[in-house]
């Protein structure tokens, strides 16, 4: 029988990740000074967040084998599961600076903290980097380390790309929401948050058991890309109709000009009386220009139109996965564990 | 007979390369504006420079072979070249807003013009990027694939440690001179420099031949890393003896309190007098404070100092060279090129 993760276990195999970063720039004589550096850039930014895509590759490897994973497999996982980890530390350090965001898992982001700065362009840099350095040191003589690299790479500028429209499409000081649209939006979420969240994990599972065939890395694709668009917009959702004592946090979205799901619908759906409320109060840094948007959003029943989209999409999706043809050794279960997390969240 | 590459041959290869690119990230269905600002990204960034570290992939196959390469030898051997010179843009586009840079190549800086700012930490990132499709589409079966793609991740690393320690060591804004020494000199040259722009090209020159050996490859280090300290230690020389109408700028190294060669052998060698000049002047924005620093290192004979320095490390560099074993394929005549282009240089 599989068996879940705890964040607990899997947090355990951090140390020795780090110990084999550490030993590897030693090699290069870098000075105490840059080692105590690099310790604190990896224990900051990759430490603390609740890790949901990581563990997501035991989880699968779990269920993929239908057993409780042996030290080594669960060791091997969760050290591909620790490099999904790097890979978003390293986004959300450029992200963070990027969007001028003020804090990060309930402290300053790293880029805001004391002697920091600028500084943490590079250990973005560095923290990308430590992922190729664990590939090559454990996973050097696996069949599928060169698909395996591919893969980073791949999703990595797939990352990149959303990001940049992301960023071109909902800039934080030019409200224009004319630069909005659906099409849009979802090129955003699936390349900015789908590939990275959902698609990765379970490819990597798939590449460690040497099951990665294209036939089962589509049919994964073809779930997962529609369930992460599908998290997203929840995502959205929950910014603005979430109580703040589940979702942890006071949505902003519509302060900050996000090209956000809620807005994207608005504008579709608005007659021009409403679209000249989008246009005068979306996007402006203040509570009474944000208090008329959630007003409109009320008005024009979006709480409903939510509701109903995400009762429809989970249908679709269940739906393919019922489909699956686990021949090639893909199991229905892995896509059912990553449902059951995210249907009818509310944090 | 070896042929050694100009600079219009060697651009000449860079619109297939572009068109590669392009044609790649199309398939992702990203949206025009943002393939319009890939585009831009990439010709801004790469173009524009002298390619001498690309070019000297071309140059060093060239003398390996000792011909004038084949069309496609040559096509693949600039290929090799120009994914330097995205990993140098990459460098490059950050490296200017981690130091608060105000132009490069006589343009301002990516991040500074219109419509650019913080969105070019993405851009640098799908400049690395780059580097791996390329590597992937022109390269995927070539038998050094998985080196040349460890070897790119490798450097990267070295490169960024080597950021990382001269960020810590001169941030532009806090002056501590006891943060110097000759050690830590040498490791940022080393690893910020050297390994990208000496032994990166050669290693790569070996591996498109299949002559990257492990023999060949620690030759080539053992040349190509002093070879790289020199040009630095000469660069460092240039800022601040070299003539302006030369060099095509005026130095600021004083002022942007760099750690120089310069200033680590004026600590190296000053008394606790000239001690208290350094620590009055060094790393103002200030003329008159650069002026007493200038007039420190004339009444300290840095000028002869330097070429003493080069005269000696050139000559074990000639040693090394003349010792070289060419059993497995390296040739001498590779360093020698690379020699004669830097020994006294003026620009």
């Amino acid at each position: 029988m599989a068996k879940k993760t705890t964040l607990k276990e899997f947090e355990s195999v951090f140390p020795k990740l780090e110990e084999d970063l550490l030993a590897w720039v030693k090699q290069y004589n870098l000075p105490q000074e840059q080692q105590d550096w690099y310790k604190k850039v990896l224990e900051i930014n990759t430490l603390g967040g609740k890790c949901n895509r990581g563990m997501s590759v035991p989880d699968s490897v779990s269920v993929l084998l239908n057993k409780e994973l042996s030290e080594d497999e669960y060791f091997k996982a969760a050290t591909l599961g620790w490099m999904i980890e790097l890979l978003q530390a390293f986004f959300l350090v450029s992200d963070d600076i990027m969007d001028g965001s003020i804090t990060r898992r309930g402290k300053p982001c790293w880029y805001r903290q004391e002697g920091v700065g600028m500084v943490a362009i590079n250990d973005a840099f560095m923290l990308e980097s430590a992922i190729y350095t664990l590939l090559k040191k454990h996973f050097r003589t696996h069949p599928a380390y060169v698909d395996m690299i591919e893969l980073f790479h791949e999703v990595s500028l797939q990352t990149e790309l959303g990001q940049l429209c992301d960023l071109l499409t909902a800039p934080e000081d030019v409200v224009n929401l004319d630069n909005f649209s659906l099409e849009k939006y979802t090129f955003i979420v699936i390349y900015k948050t789908a590939y990275y969240s959902f698609y990765l994990p379970v490819a990597l599972a798939l590449h460690q058991l040497n099951i990665a065939t294209p036939k089962n890395l589509k049919q994964a694709h073809d779930i997962l890309i529609p369930m992460g668009e599908y998290f997203q917009v929840q995502d959205d959702y929950l910014d603005n109709f979430g109580l703040p004592e589940h979702i942890g946090k006071i949505g902003t979205d519509i302060q900050d000009n996000k090209c956000s799901w809620l807005v994207n619908q608005a504008l579709k759906l608005a007659t021009p009386e409403q679209r000249k409320t989008l246009e005068e109060h979306y996007g402006k840094k203040d509570k009474a220009h944000e208090a008329e948007i959630k007003q409109l959003y009320d008005e024009m029943k979006l709480e409903k139109l939510y509701q109903d989209y995400e009762e429809k999409r989970v249908g679709e999706i269940r739906q393919l996965i019922s489909q699956l043809d686990e021949s090639e050794g893909l199991k229905k279960g892995v896509f059912e564990a990553f449902l059951s997390k995210i249907y009818k969240r509310s944090k």
